[in-house]
């Protein structure tokens, strides 16, 4: 069973209180589809410049992630580049170009629209995530879409419009807040709900994430895996939609997944993006093996189990 | 085995979004107090004025909480009043009078001092604090104390000496962070471990609380009960100790308690703390039934646990 990721890839540019570096691989979608490549076949609808580097090609394919979705066009590759200051919750965004990403139209080639078991809709321009629904195929068993407070302000509309198309929504709790106008979480998520998602994961960064579902009695909640250092927490969210999604497509399932499932996924994709924090672009998390994951989530599970 | 509790009893007014209630039972040992009498039998150290309403003291005693250890002197009550804004997670104190408190020395009564195996020095000043360890005998097995952000900023060097003597600390996120001069909360535990005490809780509010030992791998994550509607935050953090030190003292462990026997304690405490929230002052703590309790545990279980 596939996951599609639909999203941006990026050259980042990303400042914390100890260093710096530049040209990075970045983007919501890389994140997530090298995450859920992890535990899943894997496949990227993007766009890219022709000034793309060779070696973050070389590193997709490293990672068995499809690239027959992987477009590229005429321009530069979409450049982001931010700041971190020093307690790593807060960004300023220094600069933006979205070059060839502005006149992007996702193309799904009809392999990876029957392929698709998961669809994850990678932050974006809410309009660049219906487009990716309008060409999926029945075979798609759950979609899954990621929005940010730029979408919320700007693309509300279209967003709210999104919301009855799609399966889960991700989002992280200051996103949520705004968007439902409540300083309370499990309000925000309730009404989440109720715009026309099944699921919403609501995201909480180092405390973790909460999952509500519209079924009575379906929410869990998470910590996250505590780090004691974070070095550049870019693409920990986009990580953690990408391990959600592949694991749950490694799972045999017939029918809908089960909550439980959800839940299972939900604590794997967390402690996949915490390796996301613990480098540079998606260095430590490129390099993850089955053992370093599978110690974590054991400590992880001694962690938060209690008697 | 019975509980120790030294601290404040004050009359607070609170005024949040939706309302507004003068002369409440507050102070920090009278929510500790209450909620581990839920548990185990508690006793209370504190003074009040000859002001103190009787209905409070009769409060104290429904709830089976150990009097003879409550101090009237001449003049008036501690008072506290504070306003929370429209994210409940923010307060300002709008007038503190001492009156009583200011001149106050604990003194334990000799029963007391027998009795105690488990010693909370709710939130007061490092001196008060010091003065209740003096006084307490070779039958305690735990000491457990809270502070705030007020005596790290202006009595920190006698609670620097404090750590050495106590086997528990329990502070919030924000006061960790403030004490060991980082943002990163899993390194302030472990730096204020290195300062003395056994064990080091910190609280998160709405995202729970975390716990650290000295030994390898004693680490324990939990979030809160999730609470649609936050009446009175108030409080919430004194029932959390209190129900901590009372679940404990409800074990029946002749040597040391176990790690365990703490996360256990730490859920518990938390448990409790969300009904604090639900009311103004103890209203909905002291109507806590144990069926209530056991189905919100078992409903929190639950929501935390996967596969």
């Amino acid at each position: 069973m596939s996951v599609l990721i639909a999203g941006s890839v990026a050259l980042d540019r990303v400042k914390t209180p100890k260093d710096e570096h530049g040209d990075l691989l970045g983007g919501s979608a890389s994140y997530a589809a090298i995450a859920a490549s992890f535990f899943s076949p894997a496949a990227l609808v993007a766009v890219v410049g022709k000034d793309f580097p060779e070696e973050h090609v070389e590193l997709f394919k490293d990672q068995n992630v499809d690239l027959t979705g992987l477009e590229y066009t005429d321009g530069e590759t979409f450049r982001w580049s931010g700041e971190y200051h020093e307690d790593m919750n807060s960004r300023d965004t220094l600069d933006v170009a979205l070059n060839v990403l502005e006149a992007w139209e996702p193309k799904i080639p009809a392999e990876l629209v029957a392929s698709t078991k998961i669809a994850v809709l990678a932050n974006a321009h809410p309009e660049n995530q219906h487009a990716v629904i309008d060409q999926l195929g029945d075979n798609t068993k759950l979609t899954i879409a990621d929005t940010m407070d730029l979408w919320i302000t700007i693309a509300r509309d279209r967003l709210d419009d999104l919301l009855k198309r799609i399966d889960l929504l991700v989002l992280n709790d200051g996103e949520a807040k705004q968007m439902m106008e409540t300083t309370n979480l499990i309000t925000a998520g309730h009404k989440l709900l109720e715009m026309g998602p099944r699921y919403v994961i609501i995201k909480k960064g180092e405390h973790g994430a909460m999952l509500f579902g519209k079924e009575k009695g379906e929410f869990f909640s998470t910590g996250a895996f505590p780090l004691h250092e974070v070095f550049d927490p870019t693409g920990a969210g986009d990580s953690f939609i990408g391990g959600f999604a592949g694991y749950l497509a490694s799972l045999d399932r017939p029918g809908d997944y089960e909550f439980s499932d959800l839940t299972a996924a939900v604590v794997r994709g967390s402690i996949v993006a915490g390796y996301t924090c613990e480098s540079f672009s998606t260095h430590k998390l490129q390099a993850l093996t089955q053992e370093e994951f599978d110690a974590r989530l054991a400590e992880f599970r001694g962690m938060t189990t209690f008697s």
